[in-house]
């Protein structure tokens, strides 16, 4: 499995750069991994970029690693997950699998039947980390709390879907997710009758995902799975003027 | 959040029929949802059927329900997990996923780079069944431990994919599960270069999970998610006898 290190760069950083790592990435390579100097690790820059880098040099006091080559990162349509709040852990489940997926945003949201509001700041935060080094993300998702409206009103020209058990989906409907989607799933206990009504309003699609009762974290992971791979069906192209046909 | 609770039944019941429940599904109901006489609840019969019940007595020391009315399941394609065993809370984790997700059979396989056996029958069991209090599932996945040999083997008429960060995958690709899919997910580390000419032997498909690293027990929701998607574009007709229908 990879290493995986942060750092902290202030311009765009070139091949060759040799960069001295902050506290906490010098106690993961040094303690946690026991890295050797020479050995490949996996950079994450923190402007979005990632690096095949190797070990610098390396002591009980201090880390350095040489910049490689930058890797490539494939370009994903725009993602929004709105998440009914389930419990803490649930959340920060739920905030981690986002982050491995892709997802650009992730609003919480307080719903009637959410018994907790959102977890703290710090704790997001940590476990945003943990998930990067994890699954080689270099640029976190953006992570905020809004109400229901806030929500349905963010990026609003992008398709918004509304993860359902019941829902009948066919082939087209998934299709309006090839420019990108933003996908709701609600808290334990669902969606209240006024917020399904608030969804609807908002012009969400019914997005069915299996047979059976999902948890929160699962319900996202199950719809973010689904509406990216309708996306991928076609190479995604940045908005621009149609070529007329002849 | 609807109560549910597991009956025992030698026959197929009938709309009315009055079932005493064993001591687990009593103390559930007493103690730990408290329900009363009359409460509406949901019984799941180990035959596979579902089935909106009442509460028709209970006390300290028992508790029966009466079933109101069957509920309709929908059918799914015949699906497959073949899960390269990653720790053992991440495999149950994983277990517990491929249930909610209807999966029908779930295949354990001892990897190169799998550091432990599988878990426990008795934990299995009780995963399985908190999973399906959750999910409202009535007959749980099979689950055995196979090698990787045995587990492509297994059904070896429905199509194969593997999970892959980096597969390239076309719309036709993923068409393929139309009728049914197997899929196999990695353990942490992936899949060794041995066991990966084995899965290409096998006829295996590469399916993109996303542009980042997914953990065993994530990219086994969103393989299935992906091709339980595609599977679902075309009514799919059952096989066996139909559910019956009160």
């Amino acid at each position: 499995m990879s290493v995986r290190v942060f750092v902290r760069v202030d311009a765009a950083p070139r091949p060759g750069a040799v960069l001295s790592l902050d506290h906490d990435e010098h106690h993961y390579l040094a303690r946690v991994r026991r890295v050797r100097p020479g050995q490949a690790v996996e950079a994450l820059d923190l402007r979005g970029q990632r690096w095949q880098a190797a070990v610098e040099a390396i002591d009980a006091k201090q880390a350095s690693i040489r910049l490689v080559r930058s890797m490539p990162t494939r370009p994903a349509p725009p993602s929004v997950a709105i998440i009914g709040l389930p419990s803490p852990a649930a959340a920060l489940d739920a905030v981690a699998r986002c982050c491995e997926l892709g997802v650009e945003d992730v609003l919480l949201v307080r719903c009637e039947l959410s018994q907790v509001g959102p977890p703290s700041d710090a704790r997001t935060t940590r476990v945003l980390r943990a998930s990067q080094r994890q699954c080689g993300r270099p640029r976190e998702p953006r992570v905020q709390s809004l109400s229901l409206a806030e929500a349905l009103a963010f990026r609003g020209e992008i398709p918004l879907f509304v993860g359902e058990r019941d829902a009948d989906v066919k082939e087209p409907r998934l299709d309006h997710a090839r420019s990108g989607f933003r996908v709701a799933v609600g808290p334990e206990g669902g969606f209240s009758v006024r917020e399904q009504a608030q969804l609807r309003d908002g012009g969400a699609i019914g997005l069915q995902l299996g047979p059976w009762t999902l948890r929160t974290e699962v319900a996202i992971v199950a719809a973010c799975s689904r509406l990216a791979a309708a996306a991928e069906r076609r190479p995604h192209v940045a908005c621009g003027p149609k070529p007329t046909s002849a």
